[in-house]
């Protein structure tokens, strides 16, 4: 199923243009039009699926085997052996296309792209309180 | 396959203590001991496997199935709706443990762990140069 006006469901119809990378029935994969790095790529499934919460599991699985593939693409064509992958579901985790994508980011050293790795290690002293909310 | 000295294989086995969120036959899943926010968790397979490369497609399902489980158990204990998932392969992507593992972080508005996104978008006018390199 395609949602109206969604920006990828009219990439994936073609009715916008995109540099596409890789295709298979349920996954479509091109290059993101605001590049981090050179051949950062979005993988997204065909159907339109908002976010991880909505995506069904084996869609889900679909995008992240195409992932792979397009990793070892780059590998073999591109030399590409050191790549984030990323995801973001809802605003505030800076999602901005609301169908579900996953990014294949290929990474250089100083490429001035790092994650902000800004660590709370006093969050180890709450985590017997936090895993014991979640056996509640 | 687990590996010797390998700090992921010694948590799977218990040799190392974890807090652990989620287990089933391919994954265990855990908190981050160096958590960037509330209930970071790192949910990796139970084999081990360097990165993206390495972990075989049925087994990287698995983790990306696991996932998307300990999201929704998130989102229905705790309410958690805006969250990053994301995997580094490769010293210069920022890989720290080199037994695949995908880090899945809850996110808030204003947490100071936004991603940079320092985008490019001079690469776009390359964008048919680098498609048809993929293609040769």
């Amino acid at each position: 199923m395609l949602k109206e006006n969604c920006v990828f469901c009219e990439i994936i119809t073609g009715k916008i243009d995109s540099y596409k990378v890789y295709e298979n029935d349920d996954v479509y994969a091109f290059f993101d039009n605001n590049p981090i790095n050179e051949y950062h790529t979005l993988v997204i499934p065909k159907n339109h699926y908002q976010d991880i919460f909505d995506i069904p599991e084996e869609e889900l699985s679909a995008v992240i085997k195409a992932t792979k593939k397009i990793a070892e693409l780059y590998k073999e064509k591109l030399g590409v052996n050191n790549l984030q992958i990323f995801s973001n579901s809802g605003v505030k985790a800076q999602q901005d296309v609301f169908h579900f994508h996953m990014h294949l980011v290929p990474r250089e050293e100083n490429d001035g792209n790092d994650i902000n790795w800004s660590t709370n290690p006093e969050l180890q002293e709450k985590f017997d309180k936090l895993v014991a909310k979640l056996n509640n």
